[in-house]
Formats: structure tokens, sequence, C-alpha cells
């Protein structure tokens, strides 16, 4: 279950609404790639699109006020409400945590193969969840990743990270992506540096951070990551 | 002007429909973060999204089969018919390529700041896009990124990307990200190695892609970079 960052569980419904508009529009994103269908529906479709804006501008948050339902839900990697979201779900296991993801035509770089900076998207995401997972956190300070091989777009590809070495504020963390019918011959590797803010910096970061009732929040842990499911 | 794989300007009205639906859909996805209406008016924008779907949906192409529209205005970095594309558009400059670009909440990591991963998936495609201005090309072998400090959503930033070193197959490369009113101090600094597939190994990646009208169609430079804008 994902907590918001207050601990309590969020209203359901605001979450599943948010949820589905996410799930059709990933779905929508994809067939915006894919379709073969005229310039005349094309434009119907983005039609549609605006009058569904229209109902959600109304009324909105400013930047620095929290989102209701928490942020991970909107986190851009793994929150099941961000339609940009490569649909990645981790969960945890022995030394760290797995998840499967199989990626469409939008995410695609070369032909018929994942874009190279999706990877690096995903990994951080996958790395800074392992961190959180062992009670580590921190933001991220050093990325790197080693590509082996290109990863198939439509294809189940596995995800996994795990803490390499951590002490005081730093974590030092690895991880790779594979092919899921070949899961120990790693695509790409990755590693990562992660570094928990001093509390001076962190006030400096977050002080004006406010919860979505308006009232001022300072962020303890404000990069909390909660994308991973709980067993 | 961007041009397709074969170096032809695409059809202008496949390509403005494809565009006006990408814009309208990256507005939707921002409003799908910020928004504060109530779950009814959230559930009613999704029925409205799962409308336009159902039109697109009529006719698609297969996963090997390119775009009719060339295979770069969908790429999901800085292609104007991504919606997942952070709105990222990069001119020649001496010695390299920049482009500025402000983020929405959408693209958020920690509250008020970029998602980490976020800059590297940018920082891929601005290091692909200067190798490909400077005529070299290739695909990510290495990639790199050291995190000065956070950057913040809603503020202008500035993308630059280099080629450091060039030979054979391979080039370095090396870019930066800053806040557009301080340049010259790098938040985001970021190197990567691109390197051309044998031609032997590109037969293998790309040997079974079709172009648009279903014929099978070589590709010898599988990753193109006309996301630059022309002068």
């Amino acid at each position: 279950m994902t907590t918001n960052d207050s601990g309590t569980i969020p209203d359901a419904e605001p979450l599943g609404a948010a949820t589905d508009l996410a799930t059709a529009l990933r779905e929508l994103i994809e067939l915006s790639v894919v379709t073969t269908v005229g310039a005349g529906e094309v434009r119907a479709a983005a039609d549609l699109v605006r009058a569904a804006s229209e109902r959600l501008a109304v009324a909105r948050r400013p930047i620095e006020q929290l989102p209701a339902l928490g942020g991970r839900a909107f986190d851009p990697v793994g929150g099941q409400a961000s339609a940009l979201a490569p649909p990645l779900v981790l969960r945890r296991e022995e030394g760290g945590v797995v998840g499967e993801a199989t990626l469409g035509v939008a995410y695609e770089g070369p032909p018929t193969y994942v874009h190279g900076g999706m990877s690096a998207l995903l990994m951080d995401s996958v790395l800074a969840n392992a961190a959180a997972a062992a009670g580590v956190w921190g933001m991220t300070a050093h990325l790197e990743l080693d590509y082996r091989g290109p990863l198939p777009i439509g294809r189940p590809l596995v995800f996994r990270g795990r803490v390499a070495e951590s002490g005081g504020r730093k974590s030092r963390m690895v991880g790779t992506i594979a092919l899921a019918s070949a899961p120990d011959e790693a695509l790409v590797e990755a590693s990562g540096l992660f570094i928990m803010p001093r509390q001076e910096k962190a006030d400096v970061y977050f002080g004006g951070i406010a919860d979505a009732s308006g009232e001022h929040q300072p962020q303890s842990r404000a990069g909390d990551a909660t994308a991973v499911a709980e067993d």
C-alpha cells in the first residue's frame, strides 16, 4: 500500500480516479505513436484531450504545495497516477528490489529498442527505491550506466537494484536490466551514489514546502520512495 | 525542419495533427498532476481520454514498422509528436548544441525539483544530438552523471552538449544542465560514450525493420538524431 508523506493511507477514491486517468493516458500516449489513422481522427482525439484538460484546469495547486495523494503517486517513474511513468512496480527480494516491465513504442529510441535515456531514468528510480527499501535514503549524487546490449520494445524486462555499500549519509547502489527470459545476462548495468542532504541543506531545498492544506510542512525525507509494493 | 529517415520532408498535415495531439497530451499530463478538482471530474476526464483512444485504436502499425512521419518525431525526448517528451528543442552553437526547457510538476522527483532520472534521460538525448550535429553517430555505451545541485521545477533551464573526443566508431560527449539565469554554474554534468555499431551488429539489431509502406528497410543510421533545429 502506498502511503502519503504523513504516513496515512490516502483517500481511496481520489487515488483510484487519478490512477484511472493515468492508465487511460498511458494507453492514449502509446496509441498516439503507433496509430495509422488519418490526420482528421488525430485532430479529433486532440479535441477530446483538450476537453479533458478544461475539466481539470479549473482548480490547481501551486508548485510548492504537496498533492493530497502523497507525492509518490505522481512520481514520473513508477507512480501509479503518473501518465509518464513506465509501468514498473517493484517488490522486495532478498538483498534488494526487483520488478518487471514491458515498454511500448512510446519509449523507443533506435527502431524496436528502448531509448538509452529511458534505461537511465528507470535505473535512477530502481536504485533510489532499493535504497529506500533498505532503510537508507538520499538524493542522486552520481549515476553511471554501462549498456551491454539494446533492450527490445514489447518484451518483458526485469529490473533489479540493491545496496552495494552504505555508511553515514552515503549509499552506493547497483542494479541491472535484463530480458525476463534471460535474467542473469545484464543488458544494462547501473551504479549510483545517493547522499542524504545535511539538515541545513534540506532546509534550504525543502523549507518552502506546504502540505495539501497549505500548511507549512518541512520535509525530512523528501525523496521517500514508497513505490515499492509491500508484501 | 525535421526530415524522415529517407531524408524527405514528411507530409505537413499528419505531422501537424500528431504534434497537436502531443501538445494537448502534455498539457493534460501536467494538469493530471496539479489539479485539485474532485474525483468525479478526474473520472470524466479519463472517459474523454478513452474516447480519444477508441478513435486511434482502429488502425496501428506493428513494432517493426517505422512510422510514416519518420522516427524522430515520436522520440520520447525532444520528439515534437511525443507526449512524453519534455519540451526541449536543441539548436547548434559553436562547438555543440544548446537548448532551453522549463519542466513542469509532471517531471518532479523530490518536492519542487526535477527527478534525477529525468536529468539522465534528457542528457542522454542532448549528448546523442550533439554527436549527430557533429556528424558522428552512435548508440549509448556508457553514460555518467554528476549531480551538483537540484534543478527547480518551473524555472528555465539550459542544456548543452558537445564532442569531447571522437575517433573511429567512438565518440566521447560531454554536457551540462544549468539555470538559464546562471548558465555557467553546472548543476548537472554528464558525459557519455557513443559507439557506432559494426555493420554486422547493425544488421542483427535492425535487420527486421520495415518502412511505413511495409517494405524492408535496413537501417544504416538507426539513431539518426534530427531533433536539432536547422538554422
